[in-house]
């Protein structure tokens, strides 16, 4: 398996994570052109992007030339050097979704994003589609909801323990948003899968295993690390928040056969286990 | 009216168009930057983009740069340097709309492309629904149907009138297809009431005018070319091409209060006395 990508990553690290190669570049047609030509990948998984949605905010046409230019670039690369053979996987979002109610979103839903940043998720999804369709480049799209893990040194869960070790313990917003929470060893057997199996020519899958609310899931975070401070929240809302963003993952169970083996318990769990081998 | 695009123009000749300046160079934030800094502009037409379905076919990474990006350049530079005085005029394309049954198209149709042209138009849209909303940029779309006039040395008037001059006379398609004819300087005058009337932040616009078969406009061009060999058709079809694409100008014609003036009948027989002009 071989990456590309920006940032320096020595090479022990990168060997670490199951890469044979590593080349640092941003993704555009020139730099996938550049890759040892010996490979004809089977799969591509095109994780690129900007990955929050305030940058999105702040650095609108940096954040369209992450998510949405790269994404072309790959399914160009793909179309000119590997078309039949290689499939594209594409890490897209929830934010998709936008507001949806008081649902589980499926993924034949209507698109209605709420933030830029799920506007250029909408916009790379389309290239795919695009792509898909005309230029016969095979493609599964999995929109990922809350990712979490080990390695994950920012957003919410690292963000309250380090607040939790400083004794803080005050949030933004209600603690009644719903969101789903899937660890990352489970969101990345589900990219392996809709990379690697028998799929028709364009797919989604939603990514998304155990529901919570911002107050619970604090909470049960606060147990596992041992903190006994009283949560509360600023009862702020922002506009790119949606109330209830959460999964109805029966696609990708049916037709994967992907099943979700990290609870959220345990998951949380090994993450404060990790967060306190780190720092 | 100061003019930014790809491609050499003569002084003499820009002038003659009607702008004060020129400046050569592919739309991108940094071209913007480098205009003249006295520039503070009421309104940008954005013009730029392939033209064609059938680049979007052999090129398409090239069409979604010269199509979408350029268009999310455009917004940029608008959002960081004359926010809240600038309006955008995006030019977009009926091919949004892909095939819509036999209807005139309205603005709020769901927009279905069955080209990559169309996505990428759809793509365009959608940077300029995103600017608008959450970084305040006015935006007016203007979906042109099928323009002609004086100046275009391309598509199917051009190519017809230059075959009727060789004494040939078959067509692609069917003859059936039924198009939505718009003179250009009908056209122009749409563009520059969406950009300079006081409007919403985001509104949209068909440009179309009149309704015609392929059959029927070509033998009306004949006739005021004075040609009278038998007009004939493949019978080919092509997947990007919608047996119908018309509009529903209701909307243009009630918020800016445009009026078509130029009729088929009279814009075919200009068009004619210009071809015979130049060939």
């Amino acid at each position: 398996m071989f990456g590309l990508g920006h940032g320096p990553w020595g090479e022990a690290e990168w060997r670490n994570w199951g890469l044979s190669g590593w080349m640092e570049a941003e993704i555009s047609l020139n730099a996938l052109d550049n890759m040892p030509s010996a490979l004809v990948p089977q799969c591509i998984f095109h994780c690129g992007g900007s990955s929050t949605v305030s940058y999105s905010y702040s650095s609108p046409l940096q954040d369209f030339e992450r998510t949405t230019i790269s994404t072309a670039s790959v399914l160009e690369w793909v179309r000119l050097h590997a078309n039949g053979s290689c499939r594209v996987v594409m890490v897209s979002s929830a934010a998709v979704y936008g507001d949806q109610g008081d649902i589980d979103a499926t993924e034949n839903a209507t698109r209605s994003p709420i933030s830029p940043y799920g506007f250029q998720k909408v916009a790379a999804e389309s290239v795919c589609d695009c792509y898909s369709r005309f230029f016969s480049v095979p493609v599964s799209i999995v929109r990922l909801f809350s990712v979490y893990g080990e390695g994950l040194k920012k957003q919410l869960l690292w963000d309250a323990l380090n607040k939790f070790k400083r004794g803080e313990s005050q949030f933004f917003g209600t603690g009644n948003e719903l969101r789903d929470w899937i660890e990352v060893a489970d969101a990345a057997r589900l990219l392996a899968l809709a990379g690697l199996l028998p799929q028709s020519a364009y797919e989604i899958y939603n990514g998304g295993n155990e529901k919570a609310t911002t107050r619970d899931l604090l909470t049960r975070l606060a147990h596992a690390y041992g903190y006994d401070g009283k949560i509360v929240f600023t009862n702020e809302t922002h506009s790119g928040n949606p109330h209830r963003l959460t999964a109805n993952n029966v696609h990708a169970r049916r037709l994967l056969n992907w099943n979700p083996a990290v609870s959220l318990q345990c998951g949380l769990e090994r993450y404060v286990d990790w967060f306190q081998s780190v720092g």
